[in-house]
């Protein structure tokens, strides 16, 4: 019975031996967010296609807006925010479900006065994130709610 | 910004347009568990490489003891139990993170007087799980506490 299962162990959104990482090492349309990656970076989990991860933003903070081929599945575990999702802009709260289809722009905001938390699945190879401009944002969006939300 | 990205939105445990389904149609190996098939089942998702699913064991209740190729990525979000994971027993709780290596036997107990829930997120395409015999859980783990724990 040998196997390379483990359990992480949790303790008010810390888990063991999971450092809190830096949102991403590249780019500034981001505030207050970190990174924590659960499951399928390590090379014990090498049979996972996937990678889990957790992210936090901290009130006021948002994540990176972008969009890329890969989809994401997202399960928010703490608090609420809003995101913008295309041409809409969304209230998201615990334990909602979101599917982004692939190009589809995203952002995620902290903007309730709490932190907003969410488990982030991807596959392992996956593409880069592509971030608009001002400009695109204008032709694409036009003069929506969704563009006033987006912070890049 | 045409997509076919979407929120379920939740209200304690249950999402919109979710059924509850049957654990598994074949087999009698568990007791007590209901699961919702959050992402990855839908036409309109085909881009998903992997399928995240809800679990919810009541009281007293358990998963199918089994094994297979496919690795599992599991997060608790609800309650907590406890888990028979290769030939050890382990305690969860709220957001504990395990990855369940492949060909690891497992199964998850309510076993702490309160639901346990759990998502986890599997490839979309996977080995059936194999049910191990009385005589098999003898040969492979002894008279342990893991051994004490299965239920068959």
């Amino acid at each position: 019975m040998k196997n390379r299962s483990k359990i992480i162990h949790c303790s008010d959104y810390h888990w063991d031996g999971v450092e809190t990482k830096q949102y991403k090492t590249e780019g500034t349309n981001f505030k207050d967010i970190t990174r924590y990656s659960l499951l399928g970076e390590s090379e014990d989990e090498w049979e996972l296609n996937m990678q889990t991860r957790y992210f936090e933003v901290q009130p006021g903070g948002y994540s990176s807006l972008e969009y890329h081929r890969h989809p994401h599945s997202v399960v928010i575990i703490r608090g609420k925010g809003s995101m913008v999702l295309g041409n809409e802009v969304h209230e998201i709260h615990l334990h909602d479900v979101i599917f982004i289809s692939p190009e589809t722009l995203h952002q995620f905001h902290a903007d309730k006065g709490e932190p907003l938390g969410f488990l982030c699945v991807v596959d392992r190879y996956r593409d880069k994130p592509g971030v608009p401009t001002e400009k695109q944002l204008d032709e694409w969006l036009g003069d929506c709610e969704a563009r006033k939300k987006c912070r890049i």
